[in-house]
C-alpha cells in the first residue's frame, strides 16, 4: 500500500498544531482520504477537534464528518453555529443524515432535522420508519431516474444537472409518472449508446430489486452475489423509493459478519470497535452469557455427583474426563460453524437438512473411528508404556475409546442440527455455536462415558 | 426480494427439459441474472448442462459461465469444440480467465491457453505470476487509461471506443507514456465538466493505490474503507499495471471472513462450498486439529493424576471441574474472539498491547467477581439447599469461586494476548481462538483449583 506512515505523520501534525500553524496542518490533512482524516482527528485531544476541523475545505470537511465516530461528530455539532450546522447537513446524502440521527441524542436530532432543507427532512423521516434491519433503513432516495421515453441525448442532460446531488449515477433507473420501477440503464450503456437511442430501447428491464422490508443483510448478499453496484428498492406498490449502494452493502456485511462472530463467542453484539467499548459495556455484552453458561454446568455436576460412587472405585477415569468433552466440544463446534457459516452465504438452507445430518454422520464415523485409534495407541505407548500407570488397562482404553467415537457422533449431528433448526424457528443459528454446543455435549459425553464404565468395567 | 421461487421454476424447467422443448427453456432461462442461471443449471443433471449452456446467446453464455462452480466449468469445457471455447474465452475478461485456469486441470489449462488470444494470454501469464494472496493475483488488466493532455471530449471518445473490453469505466486512470499513474477520474466528474475541460486539471492527484505484492485481504479492506469501487495496483516503479474492482475485493473480504470463522473453530479452510466438499476433504480439514487438541488434553490428565488423592479425599470438588474449564474456556474466547476480529477490520494492532490487555484486566475482573457472587450463591442454595449435599461447605464454595476470579482473569488476559503475539510474529490470529485458548486454559484452571483446594481445604 502507498501508505501514509501514520506515527510519524500524527507527530508532525500534532506538533503544527501545539504551535497554532494551522496552514500547515490544513495542507498537511488535505491531502489524504477522508477517513484517514477523520482517524487522525480522533487521535487528537477532544479541545483541538473543532478548530482543525474548521480548517477543512467545506466538501471535504462533510467528507470528514461521515467517517467520524458518533462521539466526535456529537462533539462537533455542539460547537457549530446553526450556520455551521446547516452548511454541514447540506452536503450530507440522506442515508449519512440518517445514520447520523440514529445515532445523537435526542436533543441534538431536534437541532438537525430543525436545520436540514425540507425536502430532506421528508426523506429522512420516510427513512426511519422502517425497521433497523430492513433495506428500506439503509437505502438512500438520491438516485437518477429517467423516463422511457427520453433520448439518450436528454439522460445525459438530465444526468448532469441533476447528478451532482445523487450518491451515484452509474445505474440510473427508469421509472413511469407514478414512479413504478420500469428499468435500468448503466451510465456504461449510455455512454457507448447513440445520442438519439430511446432508453425504452437500450434499458434493462429483467430487474432484480429489493422491497423496503426485505433483511438487509439479503439485500447486500445479493449485491455480491449478482455484482450489482446497487439495488433498486421498492415499496409494497412496486414504486421505486430509494437504491442501497455497493458501499453501504459492504458496510452491512462487516457488520453482519461482526455479528455473527460476537454471537458465536457467546458476546451480545455491539456495533462499536473494541477500543471505543467501555469497561462496562463489554462487562454488560458478556457476563449474561457466561453466567447462563457457568449455571448450565450445572447439569454436569448432577451427572459427575451422580457416578461419583464409580468414579471412586476407578478413580483413573477421572482424569480422562477434560479430553473426552474437550474433543466433543471441539467436534461439535466444527459442523455447527460450518453449518453457521454456509447458511450465513447462502450455500445450504433448512431443505438441506437430510444431506447435511448424512454427510456429518460419515464425517463423524471417520473422524472419531481416527481419534479412538489414535488415542488407544497413545493410552498404551504414553500411558501405560512411559508413565507405567498400570490402572490404564486395556479395559480402560476400550471404554475411553468407544466414549470417543460415539461422543464425536453425538456432537457432530447435534452442530450441525442445532443451527439449521434456530434458522428454521427464526433465531440467529450464530447462537448455536461452541459455547453452547459445548454445554450439551459436555453432559451427552458424561452419560455415554459412565454407561461404557458401567457396561464394560461393571461399575 | 423480487425473487423467483427456485422450487417450482426448477420444476417447469426440468419438465420442459424432459420434453426437449429447448426453446421454451431459453425463454425461461434469459430472464433470470447470471448467478441464477448457472444455480439452475448445476442443478439438472450433468448431461443435461452442454445442451442448456448452448441455448444461451452468447454472451449471456459468457456471464452464466463465469458464475459456474469449477466442476460445471470443466465440464462444459471439454464439451467444447475448439471454436466454442474460444468464443468464450474472447467474452471473459481476464481476471476471470486468469480465476478459471486457476482452478482447472493441466490438461484444460492448456487447451484453454492455446485457444487464448495473444493479448490475453500475455495479462493472464503476467496475473498468473503473482503470489496467491496478493493484490496482483487479483487485479485485471482492463481498465480505461487517459492521458493528462486530453480534453474531456477526447476522453469520452476513448472511453467509447474501448470501453466495450473494460471491466469498469466508472473511474479512468491517467497515466504518462511509460505508464506511471498520474492521477484518476471517474465517469461522474467527467459527465459534469465542459467538454473543452482538459484531464490534468479536473484530475484527482491524491491517488491511493496498492502494489502488486500488497495483501489482497489489505486492498479489499482499504476499498471498504475509503468507499471505492475500484483501487489501481501499481508495480515496483509506480507503473500502472491493473485494477482491483470493489465486486473481486468483496469476495475477498468473504472468502477472507469464512476462512476466520474455519480457523476459529479449528477447521482448515478450503475454498469449496459445504455441500460440495466430499466426506474424504472434510475429514481432511478437521482431524489434524481434532487429534492434535485431543492429545493435548493430555496435560489436563497429568494434572488431575497428580491431585489423585486429594481428590479420592474430597470428592465433591470432581463435580465441578466441568463447570470450571467451561467457563474458563468462554472468557477466554470472548476475549480472543474480540480481539481477533478487531485485528481483521483493522481496528487494533499489536501496538495497542498494553491497552487491550488493560481493557480485559478490568473487564475480567469484573466478571469474574460477579460469576463467583453469583455462583456462591447457587451453591447454598441449590447444591446445599435443595439438592441437600453436604459436601458442599462454605470452604468448598470458596475454594470454587476464588478459582472462578482467578481462571477467568488469566483466561481474558490469555485470550487477548494470543492473537496479538501470532499477529506480530506473522500467523494468523484466527488460529488463537476457543480451541486453542480452551486447551491452555483447562490446565490453568485445574492447575488453580487445586491450589486453592490445598490452601483453604488442606489436601
Amino acid at each position: 500500500m502507498v501508505d501514509l506512515e501514520h506515527g510519524a505523520f500524527m507527530e508532525q501534525v500534532e506538533e503544527l498544531a501545539e504551535r497554532r500553524r494551522w496552514p500547515d496542518v490544513r495542507d498537511m490533512l488535505v491531502l489524504l482520504e477522508p477517513a484517514d482524516i477523520a482517524a487522525i482527528l480522533a487521535e487528537l485531544p477532544e479541545d483541538r477537534l473543532p478548530v482543525l476541523y474548521r480548517l477543512l475545505p467545506k466538501e471535504l470537511a462533510a467528507e470528514v464528518f461521515v467517517e467520524m465516530e458518533p462521539e466526535e461528530q456529537e462533539l462537533l455539532i455542539k460547537s457549530f453555529s446553526d450556520t455551521e450546522l446547516k452548511e454541514v447537513l447540506d452536503e450530507l446524502y440522506v442515508d449519512d443524515t440518517v445514520d447520523l440521527i440514529e445515532e445523537m441524542p435526542a436533543t441534538v436530532v431536534k437541532r438537525i432535522l430543525k436545520h436540514a432543507d425540507p425536502e430532506t427532512r421528508r426523506s429522512v423521516n420516510e427513512i426511519l420508519k422502517y425497521p433497523e434491519d430492513s433495506a428500506g433503513s439503509i437505502m438512500t432516495t438520491e438516485f437518477v431516474d429517467l423516463k422511457r421515453d427520453m433520448t439518450v441525448e436528454d439522460a445525459f442532460k438530465r444526468i448532469r444537472r441533476t447528478g451532482v446531488d445523487k450518491e451515484t449515477i452509474n445505474i440510473c433507473y427508469v421509472t413511469d409518472p407514478s414512479r413504478h420501477l420500469l428499468g435500468l440503464v448503466s451510465i456504461r450503456t449510455l455512454l457507448l449508446a447513440d445520442d438519439e437511442d430511446v432508453i425504452e430501447d437500450i434499458m434493462e428491464t429483467n430487474i432484480i430489486a429489493a422491497t423496503t422490508m426485505d433483511d438487509r443483510e439479503e439485500v447486500a448478499q445479493d449485491l455480491s452475489k449478482y455484482d450489482f453496484l446497487a439495488m433498486p428498492v421498492v415499496d409494497k406498490e412496486s414504486r421505486l423509493v430509494g437504491i442501497v449502494t455497493i458501499d453501504d452493502a459492504i458496510d452491512v456485511m462487516e457488520e453482519e459478519a461482526t455479528e455473527d462472530f460476537e454471537l458465536m463467542a457467546a458476546i451480545t453484539p455491539t456495533d462499536k470497535p473494541y477500543l471505543r467499548t467501555g469497561v462496562w459495556e463489554t462487562v454488560k455484552s458478556r457476563i449474561p452469557w457466561l453466567m447462563l453458561l457457568m449455571l448450565s454446568a450445572t447439569f454436569t455436576g448432577i451427572v459427575i455427583a451422580s457416578f461419583e460412587d464409580s468414579l471412586a472405585a476407578c478413580s483413573v477415569l477421572i482424569g480422562f474426563i477434560p479430553m473426552l468433552m474437550g474433543t466433543g466440544g471441539n467436534s461439535g463446534n466444527q459442523s455447527s460453524v460450518a453449518v453457521i457459516r454456509g447458511l450465513s452465504l447462502n450455500e445450504i438452507d433448512f431443505s438441506d437438512l437430510a444431506s447435511v445430518v448424512w454427510k456429518e454422520s460419515r464425517v463423524a464415523v471417520v473422524c472419531g473411528v481416527l481419534l479412538a485409534a489414535g488415542n488407544f495407541v497413545k493410552l498404551l505407548v504414553v500411558d501405560r508404556g512411559l508413565m507405567q500407570n498400570s490402572e490404564v488397562t486395556i479395559l480402560v482404553a476400550l471404554v475411553i475409546c468407544l466414549t470417543l467415537v460415539c461422543t464425536v457422533f453425538c456432537a457432530k449431528v447435534v452442530g450441525c442440527l442445532l443451527p439449521l433448526l434456530a434458522e428454521k424457528i427464526g433465531l440467529d443459528p450464530a447462537v448455536m455455536a461452541a459455547p453452547f454446543i459445548s454445554t450439551i455435549v459436555d453432559v451427552l459425553s458424561l452419560l455415554i462415558y459412565f454407561q461404557f464404565a458401567a457396561l464394560l468395567l461393571g461399575l
